[in-house]
């Protein structure tokens, strides 16, 4: 079996929880909403990762589906409120939500997904002390996600980001949840606190490298593939890892925050990046990364489960999209 | 001592709570807008309500100042995120946080306030299986929000609204926090689920007289007074149960819906709903809800937090604004 096949053994499960727990019912136009962007897909990796992590530790599936869909409800919470602040009218190939429900039905789209998730994880049927943790995991990066959008959007209004400033904005904006859907996985599983933060820490270091990654792709992949227009974050203006790495060598950049560069113009862009080292520069250190995250599964019992979580550490930085 | 310097001598603890639980931080300006409305000021009645229901069956207002912070907490994000919605640019007698830190940084302090509940929430003192009903509580609480203002928001559009209609928003909108906050005092207070669900029902029922008293102060207040436009419910189209019982008696408002009305045919229209008795038809229905909540605390004991829990009962529909 691959390891898509892996996951999604699993995450047919959290799809079918998912249909179950966060039923369209009346208001039916709410929950259309707040469903659409849900149901659209995604790779589900967060709620697969929470699930192996349980398994890993000796628990099963099914005693952590609910904490599963809560993960993943948050992520698709971030996405939306992200998509209207950032003004992204596609994700997944499709219109965004406030695209379809305009911006108030998307920002109570979002409201209506954080509340269900945290509904949804207290119903979680375990010790009331392992639930309160999590509660408080999910609470704090929820916290912490807000902040990482925070200093995101306040990137745009600056000259220059450092990279430390970049850093500590992934890691809220990306990797906290990726740390939180492994601890607690753990958690729930009934591991103990060092073991919950080796997987805390494995969350966090391939959330990271994830991302990082995905700054890479937003620049070299085909729109038909990455579901959006590529380049896109150049033309915003956003500063990732490869504009701030490619400003400190001096390189310029005339197409950056100017949204009607052409597709040529970008295209050439991406080549000046490739050129100055920036993209190998960043592709590198996203690999570092997740050779140190999956260092931290070493605090795991050899198992199936560590196998794949250790596999899904690789895909973050070998996907296509 | 009168009502308001009891309420006062306890959501003094409030606030010095909020300074602590939720510093202005690191990012600095998302904290400074997740504060503003906060700090601004509001009459703190719904953490004053979990308070004095908890003193009510034999706690201290120590042991459950971290869930009247999450409840305060809760109710500026609702009014940070539906002010957005709205298009209200006034709240409170100062801009609203949109108009000052943008749609984008409104969006994100509200999320910020929703997580930090949870967080501060889950921080309480107290027996985990106690806790945890409480998150229950103010999660499920949460989403009933979302849904009471989609239905707000959905009879914008709409031709007609139905008095059955428009309680299940108001219901739902405005009164399950103040169910939340009565209910959780309670629990965290180590109450019965008896008591705890009359202290539930004693808060929705206020909270919905609470919600029509008001929308006849939106009516009759000057804006001085309101910190608002006066009237603004009716300009802006809001099918309050006031304007739903002037249609139905087939009373015509010419300036309903319409933005561009002068003050003076909204004064006009004011006294077209006086002289149906659309607005008393109202204020004794809000009247009426006030009397059934109060009875739900012959399920307490008497004690003098009784007394003021029965006093705040009646001032909802005595208040001024």
């Amino acid at each position: 079996m691959t390891l898509i096949d892996e996951i999604k053994k699993r995450t047919v499960h959290v799809d079918a929880s998912i249909e179950d727990m966060l039923p369209v019912t009346h208001p039916e136009e709410l929950y259309k909403a707040s469903r659409y962007l849900v149901d659209a897909g995604g790779k589900r990796l967060r709620p697969a990762v929470l699930i192996l992590a349980a398994e890993a530790v000796g628990s099963t599936l099914e005693s952590v589906l609910p904490a599963a869909v809560a993960v993943e409800l948050v992520h698709n919470f971030t996405l939306i409120h992200d998509d209207i602040m950032d003004k992204d009218d596609v994700r997944r190939g499709m219109p965004a939500v406030h695209m379809k429900w305009g911006e108030a039905g998307a920002i109570l789209a979002g409201d209506t997904l954080y509340s269900k998730a945290f509904e949804i994880l207290s119903r979680v049927e375990n010790e009331p002390e392992r639930i309160l943790k999590c509660m408080d995991v999910l609470s704090r990066t929820c916290t912490e996600i807000c902040e990482g959008q925070w200093l995101d959007m306040d990137f745009e209004r600056r000259d220059r980001v450092t990279e430390s400033e970049y850093l500590e904005m992934v890691e809220k904006k990306t990797s906290v949840l990726y740390a939180a859907a492994a601890k607690i996985g753990g958690l729930l599983g009934g591991a103990s606190d060092e073991v919950a933060e080796a997987l805390s820490e494995y969350g966090r270091l391939i959330g990271i490298g994830f991302q990082m990654y995905d700054d890479v792709l937003d620049m070299i992949t085909p729109q038909e593939v990455l579901g959006k227009v590529r380049g896109s974050d150049l033309k915003e203006g956003k500063y990732t890892l490869i504009v701030i790495d490619a400003f400190r060598k001096g390189v310029e950049l005339e197409v950056f925050g100017r949204g009607s560069a052409t597709q040529d113009e970008t295209e050439n862009a991406v080549k000046i990046l490739y050129e100055c080292g920036s993209i190998d520069f960043v592709q590198n250190l996203a690999i570092s990364y997740i050779e140190e995250g999956k260092a931290k599964l070493d605090a795991l019992e050899d198992c199936p489960e560590k196998d794949l979580l250790l596999q899904i550490a690789d895909y973050m930085i070998s996907r296509n999209y």
